[in-house]
């Protein structure tokens, strides 16, 4: 048992998207969670089904680590790939912790509830990566574009789970707002 | 002293929008706080500056009743047309307070976390209203819109004050999911 | 309608404790009420019943003013002597805002609840009053004693309703800490 | 990179105590820390300093793991022994989820805030050890005591951090309401 986070995960990434998707999304998103966890980096989730499920299906699969934030107090009703089960049992409120728990963020399809955690993570300063291509809901809307003012940046739109590491790895490289020191070996 | 809340007001709405405004929407906002409280509702917004302290400044003008949410743990940060401060110190979580404290929700302007807040009113199943005319930011983006399927109506959009209480007095009628008695007489 | 909140109250009162009490504590409860309205206090609560029912009823008898913090998204869950619902669906969080709403505090019996706010009204600096007398509970326990030594000062035991509101408004007068402008006439 | 959160711990625990120690309580947190690690316990707790540090300290000695549910946004506030730190910037709410993410609950100490978590943990049915022996406190005010008629145990007063570890390991081959799958090897 010698396990250390940081020397081991460049940084942990939110994942915010649809609780039903059908399988497409679900091959895309399991796809991200193993090039996630092969990527070194951690996930935080809402620790549900749909898009939650599968990213964590996939980094479970490579040995990746895996955040649930729940919106509810029993610990028991996350599902079955994640690791660290958080019980925010806040309402709506628990989309706020799942935002900040990430160092970035990657939205894939999403309805209203999505929505209101890309706006949390514009506002706290956090990169966000909104999955295309094939995707419906708010990640294919939101690509491209910018919330406010407040930042210069815009919302990068991924065709891929591919393309959606490279942004990763190269916002990874480059952003002063990531805190979390880089392991350069692991 | 015999004050009866459910007896003098029809509802209470959320007031939600931008902190910074020109005069403009401040006199647009204004306008809008005084009819609502002419029209016996009251009003529930983030306690602040900008359209909040707009709207409550115009309610107060006709003796209306206003609730601030505010994000802070001191009471006398809020602004002082506020009747009932609401200490939520709860970061961007106030926002969900924000909408549930209301029966329906009236968008002006509005940055990300209007948005956000929008997003909320929309899963709660709040009637919404949004500002448009010679209104920027969220309000005018998304009149007329569906956040998403969960709903089949959508977001309502009005294009001056008076527009937006003739909506609402209709809702008010109309709304089962509004659960407050409605007097026929004050 | 030509309400001014501020010129009617001299503050909000937080009332914290049981949910089910028996008769004796209804009726000091339901008459602590009374003398609240009276003496131009509002009452800050949990929206539910027990404790928070029977002195919102007291209160209602002498057109006072009530706020109920409830811990539902619904506002149709409070109990009907509430005049301002304000949903807080955040579990047992919902007792921070009971808390911060009210400029003091009186318990009146109370379980692990009760105490958890009495915790929080010594943090955030609220004067605190706890019920004694033929009184159960966490109130009559904490009566004459400090939390922790960050304060100085006692929790305030009070054998009846009436000692109190004596207390409540000697309090008023004298704490540097309560922001509200207190009207000299009602 | 191949780490299987819940094959290699048996549970969380909430640790949770003052946040300025003296040296012998800062003496006895390590060692408490180390021996959860040793029996395959992740420690949950509020990410910051005194008792917080020490038992993350202990923990990471022996290869432990450590979650941190701090009171900031920004995540690189928390104490370096933390492995996830999860940001719950809601004022004293923070203190419901630091009980929420352990399946048990060990007390240190504490002032009022660490009193409301206990108050928590016995509302949410967690287990409680308290701390005695030569510590100050709530743990010591509390051990053996039942805080409400809600719950039939009470409080279990260790006098030693070997004797808190007993009482866990034997807690966690007993109670019905820990939900996590316990592995008999690691």
């Amino acid at each position: 048992m010698n396990f250390e986070f940081k020397r081991k995960f460049k940084g942990t990434i939110s994942i915010i998207g649809t609780s039903k998707i059908d399988s497409a999304t679900e091959k895309l998103t399991i796809e991200l969670g193993r090039l996630l966890a092969k990527n070194h980096f951690a996930i935080s989730c809402g620790g549900l089904y749909g898009v939650m499920e599968a990213v964590c299906k996939g980094a479970k699969m490579e040995g990746g680590f895996t955040i649930g934030i729940i919106p509810f107090e029993d610990k028991s009703k996350a599902n079955k790939y994640i690791d660290v089960v958080i019980p925010v049992p806040f309402s709506q409120a628990r989309n706020v912790i799942v935002v900040l728990s990430g160092d970035a963020c990657i939205a894939i399809e999403g309805k209203a509830g999505t929505l209101s955690e890309m706006c949390f993570a514009w506002i706290y300063g956090k990169p966000i990566i909104a999955l295309t291509g094939e995707i419906n809901g708010w990640s294919s809307k939101m690509a491209g574009t910018r919330i406010d003012d407040r930042r210069n940046d815009t919302i990068y739109g991924a065709k891929t789970a591919q393309e959606a590491i490279e942004k990763l790895n190269e916002v990874f490289k480059s952003n002063p707002n990531i805190t979390y020191d880089m392991p350069t070996e692991f």
